[in-house]
């Protein structure tokens, strides 16, 4: 309750912000700065130190990947974190170098100069410029809406087919053999051919971090509460799980000498910190590299806001897409001035942030620091620790987002839906995240757009005794051979409008007594212009074939608009306030003696196909 | 009523198909056969008479713009005009080479293949029949629910820039000088350098032209019928104006040697039919051209469609998009056969067509067999046919189009729409026709989304003595301070969910008090999967905070759905029929002594700014 009572003081400063709060839109850390305290630092500590870990071997190995010396992946996890922790939204994402964006960066920059040349790092360093400059851009004019487009279904197909992907690809060091790709299909490939040069020693250690941690998740804290421990220290214990997997295996590399056995480590970490320099502004360079920028942009922007919103709603947190934005733009900038590669929110590693207790953005700029010290002072200790351990924590923290009941509550809820996440989930395991995600947004959008074109519109007649009026198709209602009323179940918009001027038209075709045409517009929540200019249309056509056209209960905002275009003044009915009053003045004989309709569609018991695309 | 009445029955058919109606959906020319008569006899071989005059030189014209040799155009125009014949639903779209789709059959071709090669032409040949596949494809997948993408707006903008840049394009002829590019600014500029250079003979025919088209139209039917024609007649005189136009200005060129004074002609004109073959196979060359196929195909498609919905909305017909892609397909893949290039519905020439009075595709044959006969038999009378005479034809058929009324009255109607019109004439003037499409349909989509995600929610109270609730900001109404009813004016999609948990959370922040809440869902006519997610979120999340969440008037159909999640089991309040019974509920002395709102949104009178979001 106390977290809630704060969250509601939060959302009241919002609706009238004082220039504090308001500044605090841009630099979020002034509010969450406000509350920080013991418990809050040492949560961030503790998942500060994991990640570092963590991101040690990864950003090596994502420079490495980016085509870049893997030194280069130490500088771009220093200044981005902190550039994060001041404007970042999100109390868990992990930002730095993150495998899809690395790739990326790769492709980009390899069709402007060769891999390992020094005008090949000025291109991942322009890249990183752009992509910053592009992403601040975005957030300052409020594009954040365009997170909108990543429903439900797209960002929960692209988690789960993400953490698959993400967890085949970390069995090769858990094997301890060779094996690459981007799809799910070219890491199965490459683990097959080389599955029989699995080596035992590495196997051995992955399965005991594996089994390790899956226990620590779920045991652990309760035998350290057998064992007389306090709940609180428990609970710390508990989250240096993953450290006490790393400083077990890493001791037993060490201790047995399991790297003359084949075990792969961390190895050799060159020292030093980067300098801060401007990139050159070279036109011609920076034209070539927008678009690959942008790419970039958009799929890291995307990767960084589905983890960080899963995560926020986790804890019925939320996240600013628009601030996400600048706070992003602000870490590739960092990136950039710091001599690096484009960096993003991190999939992997953010859960590993979640997990390990992190609760505000400061977890990483103390990540940062850690960075800096791990890179002076552990050298020695991460020289031993062992890939496969590393890999067993990125397997067990991503496979806990694989959500494979989803499909199937969806499959029920709604055919939609459920294409949307299935399309999702294939097209990223078999083509990768990047058109995984595209396909998903446009999909759901030709999805949105085929329903909306096909709206549902029903005859309604008059409940007898009420002044209800229901679908003649599903409940014996009062009708009138000269008079026609159709209820219009959604926003008249140029999706659809066309398909309601052949609804009407059919309809008056059928019933060759009508006199009268009342569109009942109760659910119509807006007209556009193209719903307006069929109403329009609509009304000089029924005026040739001798049928007046009228409306009802038109919504005050949607009658505001009408009156200032030219309908009401040509149209050949009425406005009525309320569908019964236009029911009694044009079919004023109907209540007494009129016909009742014959209802074929059965409502109630199982539902039919029928009722999924007819009205009540 | 004779018309309507047909149209009737028509629609009746459709509602219970035949077989023969089934297979009419495929050859609408069984359709429209049956009622086929002298006088649609007459109308259209008038209209196929002057668009074969207008055919001649364009499709050599364009042939050439295709950086093809001009006779190629001529069999572009004789099997694709015969193929939407038996296919097409456009009453008067005239299908053939036309100016865009040549400037991009020249792009994608010259990518393959140097201008003027054998292999030239063959990449020409190529890009028809893939672009014919496609087409078809999308027919037979009903994907023409995709025209509903371009708003009225968006074709209304299209069609005033196309008709402005094709007036404009005219001018040379008219001038007798030389001009080129695919934008305003391109055309205006080139005239511009040139305009020095004008031929006073050319002038004077062009104008003489110009002048006789406008009064034909208005002028000369009223004449005739002054002068003792009878009206049918001089009906069919008058439509027969243009061709007077080429005849007295042909035949002045002729005899008063106007072609040595530098009056440039259509010329010589090689005879000669086509051939039928299909295009070689060649697996690489089809890949690298179906890019450029597609988005022949799309552009195509998108044109034709603009066209033939306006000219069918003229005479309250409809087309029937689906279809218009079976048979834009059927006409490329004759004129892959035929040995051409694409063609598609032409803007100038179909306005020429309808308003030659064509009354049924066959106008397109019988335009093919003049096109057959003319080049064949009238050659030499061709040969002196000046261009300005041609381009006047054209300026006056498409500056009728023009239409710079309706950006004037979509400012006042919906600035939404009036957005989305702009810069669709913007874009496509400064930028060519492909990319003002392009835009228009993005920008129109985005607005839409961008609507969406922001949609109307209001707090709503009891109007005292009555079963209706009422915007507490609009009226004075009957609340009670434990319960709090927001109803929501939109479906609940992926795109506007996140805001209303937003807005209800907001809202119960504000009212300490409240222990009840109860979405009112009367406007909500989906709910897709991330609104239930919301809702189910909502639900778990108001428990802690101790409100209870409650529905009221869910329709059927939604209801139907929602039975099939765990929402119902998880709610922590009820499922209420009508709202009025959920305020008697949860507030039952609310209606004796509850408390009045305050409204602070004053009804009636200018419409305000405020209004435009606001409820009823």
């Amino acid at each position: 309750m106390a977290g809630q009572a704060g969250e509601e003081a939060g959302l009241m400063s919002k609706a009238a912000p004082s220039s504090l709060s308001r500044l605090a839109r841009y630099l979020p850390i002034l509010d969450w700065g406000r509350s920080y305290n013991g418990a809050t630092l040492s949560s961030d500590l503790v998942a500060a130190a994991i990640v570092t870990v963590m991101l040690i071997p990864q950003s090596l190995a994502y420079a490495l990947l980016a085509g870049l010396p893997p030194v280069v992946g130490l500088y771009a996890s220093l200044l981005p974190l902190v550039a994060y922790t001041l404007f970042g939204t999100s109390r868990a994402l992990s930002v730095g170098p993150v495998a899809v964006v690395s790739l990326m960066t790769a492709a980009a920059a390899s069709k402007v100069a060769v891999g390992g040349s020094p005008e090949y790092l000025g291109a991942t360093i322009v890249l990183a410029m752009l992509s910053g400059l592009m992403l601040m851009a975005m957030g300052l004019f409020r594009l954040g809406f365009l997170a909108n487009l990543l429903s439900h279904p797209v960002v929960s197909g692209f988690i789960t087919a993400s953490g698959v992907i993400i967890a085949a690809s970390q069995l090769k060091h858990l094997l301890g053999i060779q094996a690459h790709g981007e799809t799910l299909w070219e890491i199965v490939m490459t683990l097959a051919e080389n599955v029989r040069d699995t080596n035992p020693y590495t196997l051995a250690v992955g399965l005991f971090a594996l089994v390790f941690l899956v226990w620590v998740r779920k045991g652990f804290k309760p035998l350290l509460l057998r064992l007389g421990m306090g709940p609180t220290a428990a609970d710390f214990v508990a989250k240096a799980g993953p450290v006490l997997a790393i400083v077990f295996t890493t001791l037993a590399v060490a201790l047995f000498g399991l790297m003359g056995e084949g075990v792969k480590t961390v190895g050799e970490i060159p020292v030093g910190l980067p300098g801060v320099a401007l990139p050159a502004f070279d036109p011609a360079l920076w034209g070539q590299l927008a678009v690959g920028a942008l790419f970039i942009s958009v799929i890291g922007f995307v990767e960084s806001v589905s983890v960080g919103q899963t995560l926020a709603a986790k804890r019925r947190q939320r996240i600013e897409p628009d601030q996400e934005l600048v706070a992003l733009g602000a870490s590739n900038i960092a990136s950039s001035l710091s001599g690096a590669f484009p960096v993003t929110g991190g999939f992997s590693r953010s859960v590993v942030n979640y997990d390990a207790g992190a609760q505000t953005p400061a977890a990483g700029a103390f990540t940062a620091v850690g960075i800096a010290l791990a890179s002076i002072f552990l050298t020695p200790f991460l020289f031993y620790l062992p890939l496969a351990t590393l890999s067993a924590t990125i397997i067990v923290a991503v496979l806990s987002l694989v959500d494979l009941k989803k499909p199937i509550e969806l499959w029920h809820y709604s055919k939609r839906d459920f294409i949307a996440i299935m399309l999702t989930i294939v097209v990223t395991l078999v083509q990768g995240v990047e058109t995984g995600v595209v396909v998903g947004v446009v999909a759901s959008l030709a999805l949105f757009v085929w329903h909306a074109s096909r709206p549902h519109a029903a005859v309604v007649g008059l409940v007898p005794g009420t002044q209800h009026f229901r679908n003649v198709r599903r409940h014996k209602v009062l009708v009138d051979p000269g008079l026609l009323t159709i209820r219009v179940d959604e926003s008249l918009t140029y999706l659809n409008s066309r398909w309601l001027e052949g609804f009407v038209l059919q309809e008056i075709a059928r019933k060759p007594d009508v006199r009268d045409l009342v569109l009942l517009c109760s659910a119509v929540n807006t007209i556009d212009a193209s719903g307006l200019e069929v109403i329009e249309a609509l009304n000089r056509r029924l005026a040739d074939a001798g049928v007046r056209l009228h409306l009802s209960e038109v919504k005050g905002p949607v009658m505001d608009r009408l009156a200032r275009s030219h309908l009401l003044e040509e149209l050949s009915g009425e406005v009525f306030l309320s569908q019964h009053e236009a029911f009694a003045k044009l079919a004023p004989n109907a209540e007494q003696g009129g016909q009742l309709s014959k209802p074929d569609i059965v409502t109630g018991g199982e539902p039919s196909a029928a009722s999924e695309r007819e009205g009540d």
